[in-house]
């Protein structure tokens, strides 16, 4: 992809060791597509975290079916969050992680363009909420989740070309720092920055960038946390305590209007 | 440096358009050095930000004197922060920025290392303070500056190879963007990391890094925030109104024990 | 491995659509080691090329035999080159490629250190033997196979640290540009390098490095050119006509001394 | 650039001590530029190699009207090549180095584009040409020129973006390694493409660059040989002495219709 600028498949995600499985399967759905009789070669895209804490993660018990059926039934509207998925066995900030997702829409003077965000969430840091100090209330320092990472997806209808795809995609980093994440030595974090504007007439010029920029920051930062308000217990692994959590966001005088994934 | 993993020279701040001046009294400072006689070869580093609006940027005013006092006037302990050298004239937040600094030095237990962080401010952005939405709440949106960026030098004496170097300077980013920082289109926002320990016998073992980054993460936030409380009004650019954001910190429940640089 | 500067595992050829595969039965060989019972992250390395002219690629048709047999096989001395495993459907310069290997042994007074390089020969462009414009007499203007490329594992005994190996990489491209490849769009020319020394006392300081490189480029370009003269006709595809090419080489004044791999 | 894709300036050619000064010549030369009165943000692109054996590279002799008379006396047509310039003091193959040009235009259906390449020459390594050993036959082994290395410019009138253009601008390294060139620790091989087309509707496919690929290859290695023939003896630095040359191509039988420049 860095090198061609090209996306030839879905993005799926997984468990780390899941990965080429995952990769095998997603080529067969690929070169069992009408019309792809003849293709000779697919980049398959899957992205991953590893759960190995809470899955048995050496059984890839992932099937051909799983894939095809998770991509047949992706569709438009609400995503679900949380436990689910590839986000069934992560483990954020010492919480119950998972699937989060979240976007900002820019306003018609400034292009009208929306930016997606879905995340992945594993990995490890002190819990910051719109900058309430939730994990070090909750006595959570999260440093040694050392196989965590965090894997990012960022998406938008605006028309941006490779290089700008690649400053877009830096931009969730900045998201992701927000929620606290200590970006230790094994936190492999990642993001994949893609435009459904497959050949526009025209590309964003770069000083139009600014906002899509800001929409890539905020949109990550609260995917992450929405994946820890949709997350629930799994194994030993508490979810976000909600109560608690709201109590501490109003000592610090946060989150008027807030409203998370029901869980 | 990314070629050769070398850093030849002290690092030198200025603004953008005397970078070249700058570094050729750099040039000049080195091969003037005794022993350096017959040195054919220097790679001058220079960093900077564009302080445009309030300094007269076309003039490139800096002399051979200023950059040889500054270099013969450097010194261990205290440094002076912010409206201070390459600080001046910079804006952050739409308040006045500057020079800041600070480190992190880790328990012996993780190696006794110290990460220390100097930042030239000057971006947009709504300035967090550890969390707190200080620019939201004076009502601070910083969206324009877009010859922004900011410069971040990171130094450690834990013996750490380039390839973690790197690693380390990605981890400045993430201080940064605690802030509040926008990563606006026009913001080159830049991190060099280096180590004090020229030839180490051992290098650093990647599963040693993670307090090296928290450290680094944390020292950035705080040398940005420094930067901000020690800078003075310049100009029409009014320095961030300390009262009021010890108030704002106080409503939000942050910052016992906080204590700023002295303005 | 470009963050970690770690190799986890054998590195490992096959064609394009295999990679998964391959990966899955790497995983699977490298969890069943003795000793790696509670492993639960791997990093399998795979290179590839696109054999999908020759071969039915699409079949994905290796086993998890193929696989451990390979690499329970591998051994030391001489290696099988031309059309055998990932190399018995490429081709290259619209001949027949393959498999090749070569190396050099630095003096002693260098260090004494080996650079050894294995390719996998499948891309365009008008074979040059040594400087000898084979393939422009050959009339073998090799510019459409777009789904080609060249994929070059370089090893070494040296004690080479992650920037030094990427440095080192980059000169295996200077071996390949030298036999005539035209790098053309599809041409996903890949180099992974690494030391065999895991963890050195020292590493090789930068100006070690140039006689390394020079043995790099010179051990790429001879391994391609003996996967050429070790490859053999496969489908329609004609291996290099041995005789043919000695008489170019003799026209041109090229290779006294040349001793190609029997075919 | 890389960040932006944005050239701002000429790109001026000098020696490694002398890039900050014309830099901020440069920087004098575009605030003087009418309708720039307002400008606070310029990137002046310099490219170097080290002359520092045969210049007094240490004394920067160079002038602002020395980088005002070059950029104002800039023309079309033909350019000056060898000892000239930044080229003046460099040293190629043991042989004397200098400016150098070439470039291919494609035919009308494959676009019609033209792709130039300005070199400046100042290298290691074994001088081959066409294939032929000349470095070789006339005991030039020239591994010891631990500061030098080969500063490539390579434009398009092609409409290409970003992306490709640092692909193209990989291709010249393959021109480079095709005269012989080592590579070596000091060799800082440099490589900047841009496009003329400033805002072009569309920009080029990927499966339309191969030729242009091609093009910059074959440029580059011809541009390099270019400086050579040019080039004529300054100090003790001989030029490549022409007529042996020719009877060297002539014996290894290459070089019908070869025309380099006159000396």
């Amino acid at each position: 992809m860095k090198e061609l600028g090209e996306l030839e498949t879905p993005i799926l995600l997984t468990n780390t060791l899941a990965v080429p499985r995952v990769a095998d399967f997603l080529i067969d759905y690929m070169l069992a597509l009408p019309g792809n009789e003849d293709v000779r070669s697919i980049n398959p895209v899957v992205g991953e975290t590893n759960d190995g804490r809470l899955n048995d993660i050496r059984a890839r018990a992932i099937t051909r079916d799983d894939v095809f059926n998770a991509i047949r039934s992706a569709h438009d509207g609400d995503v679900e969050e949380g436990s689910v998925g590839a986000g069934t066995g992560t483990i954020a900030f010492d919480f119950k992680g998972g699937i989060g997702t979240a976007s900002r829409k820019l306003p018609a003077t400034l292009g009208g363009y929306t930016v997606g965000v879905l995340v992945q969430t594993n990995f490890g840091g002190v819990l910051s909420i719109a900058g309430a100090p939730v994990g070090k209330e909750l006595g959570k320092y999260a440093f040694k989740n050392e196989l965590g990472s965090c894997m990012m997806v960022v998406a938008t209808d605006a028309p941006v070309d490779a290089r700008n795809l690649k400053r877009l995609a830096a931009r969730a980093i900045m998201g992701f720092a927000r929620t606290g994440a200590s970006g230790s030595n094994g936190s492999g974090d990642y993001v994949i920055a893609f435009s459904t504007q497959r050949s526009p007439s025209q590309f964003l010029a770069n000083d139009s960038m600014s906002p899509l920029f800001m929409a890539a920051i905020e949109a990550t930062e609260e995917a992450i946390i929405n994946s820890l308000f949709a997350a629930k217990k799994v194994g030993d692994v508490d979810a976000l305590p909600i109560d608690e959590t709201i109590k501490i966001l109003r000592k610090h005088n946060v989150a008027a209007g807030f409203s998370p994934p029901v869980r």
